[in-house]
């Protein structure tokens, strides 16, 4: 799919740029530098690409040690105090790492994720720009039916006639909004001379939601494990966690000793209330515990029966 | 205008919230009381409406000296130093005065405005909910062209049949979009049995940008002013622009010395350059500076200019 | 205490304050205003007071239904959704929340405070101003040993002559290096006209950690949770933790369904991690689970140990 | 100085850091590597050090098109960019660019630095460390009185047997209370087997202001640049400009483009509020304007007459 992502000449920059090699003193991660500003295709026309990268696993320790040279100790003991860190929610080390990635996205994608404030964004401007002929198409396996028992969520995949009309419906729509505004700009070589055309700021306005946009997005460590938490998670809409599934993928080979921390002790991790420690002491002391006896809400006793298969 | 942007049900409701009177202590503004709650029109079917705010001009004094009670001295003394604030950037004192707004507005005006990364924001979500048939179709008088020399500008109006096939268009679409959003959603009375219906968070895809959306975004007092800098200001698009200008409206209202302060020292303010300044400073001394003596490039030249009728 | 804490001037204007009450269609909370501006006593000279806030739980509500009237349903059903966001960490309704404190200190807990980058903070500058002659002496039962085992953490109370030695010393070396900063700035009745004092942004360098200090610290309900989740914590040093203590029976005052979610999904609540939900699913299914077995390391297991009593 | 500012053991680490070259394909900046973990000192025992960059002028660039490969087209073309982006406040694109410092700066002068919120720092913390016996004592020529007019301000300096007393004061203070302080903590090879030893949470406080902390410090460059723009300045105390100027040193060598435009259009810029336009408008087209005619009040006046010689 990477070719539909990005053109010809677009693969030829990022080439250009993949070969110009610097020698440098700060921390460099091999790893992470083999897939630099490779752009790693999501969805239909989607890509996310790192485009730099700020510090390692050493740099946390540094930092938590304010060390005048590397820091590193044996990699047992920094490791170790790495996941001390990460278990107690020390946030300020994973801070000191900071790393920039080029995504293209729906817009409805890039609504949910803009509501992370604590990154540096640049977003290609719909005012100063045209956008590109593209839009996110479902593929049919991810074409879901509304869920029925949560309002959120989805149900099953839509099947057959209702697909395939779906389907229809999405294209042709995206496909007659952007003949119209690009009809409206009035640009370009096949521009009518006796139009003047619309103001590029006002024509965006007819383009729907899975029109793909782009930007630099550029944060910390701790914001990015924050992140991940949410959009990584079973629970975020398909379409956002496609993304942030790569981006953990990225993660892994940039800060391998931090990314395994944050599985266990985040994305893995699992918290339980109050009333829900109270259960689980009663039950490892032998009880028989019930919803009813349990002191949790229905919705709480579900989550929590679903948890720990009892 | 206001009978469009909300129904008769919440226009009752906000009646219903205006009766409920309550005695507090707090720094209370009855100007901005006697607005509370009500929604604004703006744009064809968008509103502003203030929710809630915290503190009053007296409040940014009394933070400014730390004090024990409400802080003021006499009125002109309170003035003179909120002034000074002002003037020489002290923001930490407006950051004691916060503002909750309730704001109804266009998909590609929200998406400009969530930049402002200070704020707090609670928009409906369409994965939660169904988005209402309310779409922005521009007024004739703002259906502006593209400017030819500023990318991002608008230029004069359009006119005559070009303006009559652009709004076709922008209400066509719009309509045609939301009915088959309404469509693959298979909800409601109407709904087909026989169709599962398309996930909403799937669905909203569909909708164009010029959907209206809503969201409560709150802010302190400084970024609020810096919000209304750029937002309020003649480079800003005109529909984003019309909110920005009835908030600062609301604004007035509330803390009237900053207000006026900051109508003088921000918004009505000019930055010059050090090589303005030095331009400034030979033409006072006599001097006939044109742009080639200026050391100002073009741009900057006709931008001062343009100020200063030189 | 309270007495201690300001003067009789100070507590005049505080209670003339609480002498002006206003109508106000805003939310009102009548538990908080009961206690509005009035100072808590904390430690030897410091206090904690509200000086100012925005909303109430309904106003939680409210934001996360993004409603048109006060958007209560039933108590029960508020009270369902507020523990629903507490329990899935939805925090942007509890922004919309504010408070704003007043409160005195000792410089060594603002250092510890401050690092809570979300607040908005106007501290009193001892550039400008010249400082109270007011530190904190801690009371004997609060005079700890260095923990042994914990770097970070207190043993057991010093006694006797060592106890009686420590303050001596701090109250000696606080009362001393005031009065030479006096004596350098050289400042009011009794100035020596023949010195010309020194400035006061350098003689503050004099005093010690222990001064107070004094600031107006503002933050909204979700950041304020955070706040307390960290400090109210029994592993929070005991001179921060009084301070948000009270502050947590502030905030039961103000918003006690919000409250009471916070104690039940955070401050009590345990996050295990991906090993610990392992070993919990082993021990319920009936298998004995040693440090050994677990897949732990030996200070995990004592932490999970500890918890659960296994 | 430098060799005061750390131990020939750091100076080790930090030669040792420096042979550690890697190759990179991310931008790269010559002339920063080249003092890329030295020490800079500042004061008698700081120092200002850079640990980490990311990012260039040309990434400032790439941000602001959202390129796909470096994002440069000619040198000349890229600069008009940058001024322009900085003439225009369009603060995102400096944002992509990332720095670190490891700084080592007297308490008093940590409080200040600090209310800048929107860094990441990572501070030796006390209750886990001893501090080392490091304090800042102002040489004779920066032993400022108080200014007369300003109470912010420094007057003319100290002389003769003022400055002498000062100096001792400042010097025998903090010899004693850090003496006492270690004693407290009882730890060590000299330590008391009889006494406990305080905790060191607690034994801290009796440090003075002076005491040198250190911390790592990381931003983006626009916040850097409002940093610079605060405390690069005239009006900022001098202990906390002279890190200032040796950091701005640093970033024109880091982004020399950047640079130069930040120094003409905010450091050595001049903002006139309306009323300051009004009056240079009625004197360039030749009327003679005085305080009284002018609108201005009298310190704004003379502000305003200062900065244009009039």
């Amino acid at each position: 799919m990477a070719e539909e992502s990005h053109t010809h000449e677009q693969a030829a920059e990022i080439a250009d740029a993949r070969t110009r090699t610097a020698s440098t003193i700060r921390p460099t991660v091999p790893a992470l530098e083999a897939m630099l500003f490779q752009a790693f295709p999501i969805l239909d026309h989607g890509f996310v690409r790192v485009i730099d990268y700020m510090g390692d696993d050493a740099a946390i320790v540094q930092a938590a040690r304010v060390s005048y040279g590397r820091g590193t100790k044996r990699v047992q003991e920094d490791a170790g105090l790495i996941r001390y860190l990460m278990r107690h929610r020390h946030s300020t080390p994973f801070e000191m790492c900071e790393i920039k990635f080029h995504v293209k996205l729906p817009i409805f994608v890039a609504r949910q994720w803009i509501r992370h404030r604590t990154a540096n964004v640049n977003e290609i401007s719909a005012r100063y720009s045209i956008l590109d002929k593209e839009f996110y198409i479902p593929s049919r396996e991810n074409l879901a039916a509304q869920a029925v028992i949560n309002r959120q969520g989805r149900g099953d995949v839509l099947e057959g006639e209702e697909a395939a009309e779906v389907l229809d419906l999405l294209r042709g729509d995206a496909e007659r909004t952007y003949a119209n505004y690009a009809h409206m700009l009035n640009e370009g070589d096949a521009a009518d001379p006796n139009r003047r055309g619309l103001a590029r700021e006002l024509a965006r306005m007819n383009l729907t939601l899975n029109t793909y946009t782009q930007w630099y997005w550029k944060t910390n460590l701790h914001n990015l494990f924050h992140f991940l938490s949410l959009r990584a998670d079973a629970h975020a809409q398909y379409e956002i966690r496609v993304y942030a599934d790569e981006m953990l993928t990225m993660t892994e080979a940039w800060v391998p000793i931090a990314a395994a921390a944050f599985r266990d002790y985040r994305l893995g991790a699992v918290t339980l209330s109050a009333q829900m420690v109270a259960v689980v002491k009663r039950m490892l002391a032998g009880e028989a515990v019930t919803q009813e006896t349990s002191g949790l809400n229905r919705r709480e006793w579900v989550e929590f029966a679903a948890q720990f298969s009892v």
